[in-house]
């Protein structure tokens, strides 16, 4: 049967996640069921990040098999005229070897942040964004954030039912860019690495934010890591502000 | 009484557009209640720009009169709390003069039209763009758009029923910016002018879309202004991607 590899954008407030559960909503289930439209299934699709109850996409990656060779451009318009009404869209269709798989293959992943800082509720981005309503330190966010970036043992900032093997990965970037909203500082953070631990994004931005506060040193995060203890984690973020933004294959299957 | 201005953000999508009406969901109701939670009224606001049904704001100017001599920040995060769960924020409140008038006094409204090309659906900014499937010619719209700038009889870009005294203003500025968006290209047309008729920027961006399109050629926006027909004008766009993003004064109130 032919492989397409799936660019999946959505929404992610009105799923439990990612991941298909019997009577809760999700985007697998609701990506799976547009496939069954097609053809008959049932379907089984595999994503790159199995992102967690209210986190968003604009480059999940999954792959499926189907029975028919489709062409990839028609694929997606289909696939989207039967996801309607859920906020999922499927950006980009590309037929892949045999032997890609959609988590197994991939070498990188890359998350966003948006954290807003203003006194006044958020409107347009209310679901898209964690606001704070006090001002945040960029500088010591950023000297915050360097204490992360490399090989460490991440058992701090790792969620207790964590299932991977090993707390030891590589950050390879963690970078804030400042971005002047239409009325506030939106803080968004960047992060990039061959794989994440549970709640490793939110556990590292929930910290990072005590430090632009100033209720945090920098160098606190420093010893929050070196501690090894999920107790010595800042709190955990709110998932609405996440988004998995993209991932990394050997070779873009999406490339023109 | 101490006159108070206000600057208010909102999504649209829940109002039939600024003003009270008797049976329908207000921008201005929503916050008049919020007032009167405040002071008992009955209190009636004036706005800048008394935006249509479905269209937000980032920068409405209102003004209000109260009998109490209130903190502009405090009183703004006392209309915050009253005005939950509306999609409206008060941004930000000054004291002013009594004889400051959102809407008399304003001598500049700025707007932001979002048009969004890509042929997925939307998700990210559902109810916030406006969507076409197929690509279009930045150049192109430019080149269009220059020929509505300064001052004209925009007869051909109002809406029938506009009660302006005249059809004849200047259009100070229609500049395109392209934003790289998540996942697709958005087109943003940033509109300035002393004063707009009714349904004006719409009209001008859905022609604007046509030049994109490659359905009208440049000249041809020329030639339906110069018509001075409303039947001469594209189609006007949908009302969610417009934004009332500023409004100008002598002296902004808003100034730290």
């Amino acid at each position: 049967m032919p492989r397409y590899a799936l660019k999946i954008e959505y929404d992610g407030a009105p799923f439990a996640g990612w991941q298909r559960q019997a009577d809760l909503p999700s985007v697998q289930g609701a990506i799976e069921a547009a496939l069954a439209r097609l053809e008959p299934g049932p379907h089984t699709i595999a994503a790159a990040g199995r992102t967690d109850t209210g986190v968003h996409a604009t480059g999940q990656v999954a792959h499926c098999d189907l029975a028919r060779d489709w062409d990839p451009f028609r694929l997606a318009g289909a696939l989207n005229a039967h996801l309607r009404p859920h906020p999922v869209a499927v950006v980009a269709v590309a037929r892949v070897a045999g032997d890609f798989h959609a988590r197994f293959s991939a070498i990188e992943r890359r998350y966003l942040f948006r954290l807003l800082s203003r006194r006044a509720p958020e409107v347009h981005d209310r679901g898209r964004v964690w606001r704070v309503p006090h001002p945040l330190d960029a500088t010591a966010m950023r000297q915050g954030a360097a204490h992360l970036v490399g090989l460490h043992d991440f058992t701090t900032f790792r969620a207790a039912g964590c299932q991977a093997a090993s707390p030891v990965k590589t950050l390879d970037e963690v970078r804030l860019e400042l971005a002047e909203g239409l009325n506030g500082t939106e803080y968004r953070f960047h992060l990039r690495a061959r794989s994440f631990l549970h709640n490793q994004v939110r556990s590292i931005v929930g910290t990072l934010e005590r430090v632009g506060a100033g209720a945090w040193a920098p160098e606190d995060v420093k010893r929050a890591l070196e501690a090894r203890d999920r107790a010595a984690c800042g709190p955990v973020c709110p998932p609405q502000g996440l988004y998995l933004t993209g991932v990394g294959y050997g070779a873009d299957p999406f490339a023109p």
